[in-house]
């Protein structure tokens, strides 16, 4: 159990926490039933997840800051799986990590409080990573309701480019006039540490664009999911960490699912701590 | 229990059950605890969910096609929340309404298999909102797994137009980027009666754009929510139904939770049969 004194701003608090662990990364927990380590596949999926995500989290909880769990992989096994994603929350919670709940949601007014509420109904949760599409009446629910907000802006997939890169006739993309219209909006959620509680999904595969990206949100702290299996390199991300809070390097697959040769908690481990390492290299702290 | 024998392909069955019941009118199931009626505000939420969600089944079932669950009524109550969700929509789906899952999912690649494996795995689905901000990555998962899409275009929300209706640098606005995009995409997935699984949600409160997306996605069927409480009327949405079959005049908050005189279960069947007659006044058929 871990029981320091946190701050009530999400921003701070994850400030506070990067500046205890000393390196802002973060890890995706996306389990899928057929990439498990093989001695839990005989067990039910709910079981074998609860399983591996408790101790993803026993296995990274000293090198990381944060982790971020993907709804869908919970979601697509119904009720139980919802159930199953709060109580690891609570657990991740517990043991001083930044929980960041990757739901993608975007609905309007009164449906984005609900979902507001819906995120911690089941247990805890620090961040959400919300959808742009829709405007501010999709996202300040969810910061009103106290939570920090990561606004999808820029994202690594390749489809992603025929909307979020077409040009504007004032010669933005449109992912930058979604920066912009961020930038504006999270002025006054901004806290004590100097960036806000609402920020930016910024895929790390995309280096230059982020830089751009950063430039028009000085205060939007930046999730930056793929470093790892989708490609980037931690030293593609360390422009984008303005004194090493300004960003959280994100890698999933390749820190839960590693390539070595110890039992699988040791293996998860030690993948956290070469990518925490292999950041303090290039000097994002 | 409705025994029809059904299409395959999600707009081909939406047609036919358009053409059973005459009139292609959907009703927006969206429970707000506060909103309920007073006798059923002693039970717990998901108790009084469940009987005031199958009181308007039972109420509209004669008098519309369909009826869209808004997801995030249910998740706000939890995993409890989320399996009532799945029990209603086999409720309605055993009375020969088609479903529609308002749950505006938008993730990619593997995430987007989760959830379109998500939205069927506590009861059936026939349709699902979603986000089309990740481009085409974030939408095929869910055709792929034989579900219809209504993608979001264009919303009727203020601060949906900050995004939505920016002019991109070749004329368009980004909503009608996005029809485009979508019509190229729906081309394979058109069923026997001319009409793709993949269309678009429209606001009705937008009627002259709403006619430019029409000619812009001639395949795609529209969700078009906003009848009603939102201002729209059957008039302003009827030039958007091709043959009474390109769209689902979509009424919320009207119809579950209407003025009226008699038990809330007979005002909702009257608000129903009422609205039912306006679209054919207007001509939808």
């Amino acid at each position: 159990m871990h029981d320091m004194k946190c701050s009530e701003h999400p921003a701070d608090r994850m400030c506070e926490t990067i500046d205890r662990i000393g390196v802002p990364l973060c890890v995706g927990i996306d389990p899928v039933f057929d990439r498990l380590p093989m001695e839990l596949q005989s067990q039910s999926p709910t079981e074998a997840f609860k399983i591996f995500c408790i101790g993803i989290i026993d296995a990274v909880k000293s090198h990381v800051v944060s982790v971020k769990f993907q709804s869908a992989c919970f979601e697509r096994e119904g009720a139980h799986g919802v159930a199953l994603l709060g109580r690891l929350r609570e657990y991740a919670h517990e043991h001083g990590l930044q929980v960041i709940l990757d739901a993608k949601r975007g609905d309007i007014g009164i449906s984005a409080s609900h979902y507001a509420a819906a995120v911690t109904a089941d247990g805890p949760c620090d961040w959400v990573t919300v959808n742009p599409y829709l405007g501010a009446d999709g996202i300040e629910p969810f910061l009103d309701a106290g939570l920090g907000v990561f606004c999808l802006v820029r994202t690594s997939n390749p489809s992603g480019d025929c909307i979020q890169q077409q040009v504007l006739c004032d010669g933005r993309t449109v992912a930058e006039s979604i920066a912009d219209i961020l930038h504006g909006l999270g002025e006054k959620y901004i806290g004590e540490s100097g960036w806000s509680a609402l920020g930016a999904v910024v895929g790390a595969t995309k280096p230059d664009e982020a830089l751009v990206l950063r430039e028009r949100m000085p205060h939007g702290m930046f999730l930056m999911p793929g470093i790892g299996a989708q490609g980037a390199t931690p030293e593609m991300v360390s422009k984008c960490f303005a004194d090493g809070h300004g960003a959280l390097a994100t890698a999933s697959r390749s820190v839960i699912y590693p390539q070595g040769t110890n039992d699988w908690q040791e293996n998860i481990s030690l993948a956290a701590k070469q990518l925490a390492s292999e950041l303090e290299i290039n000097g994002v702290v």
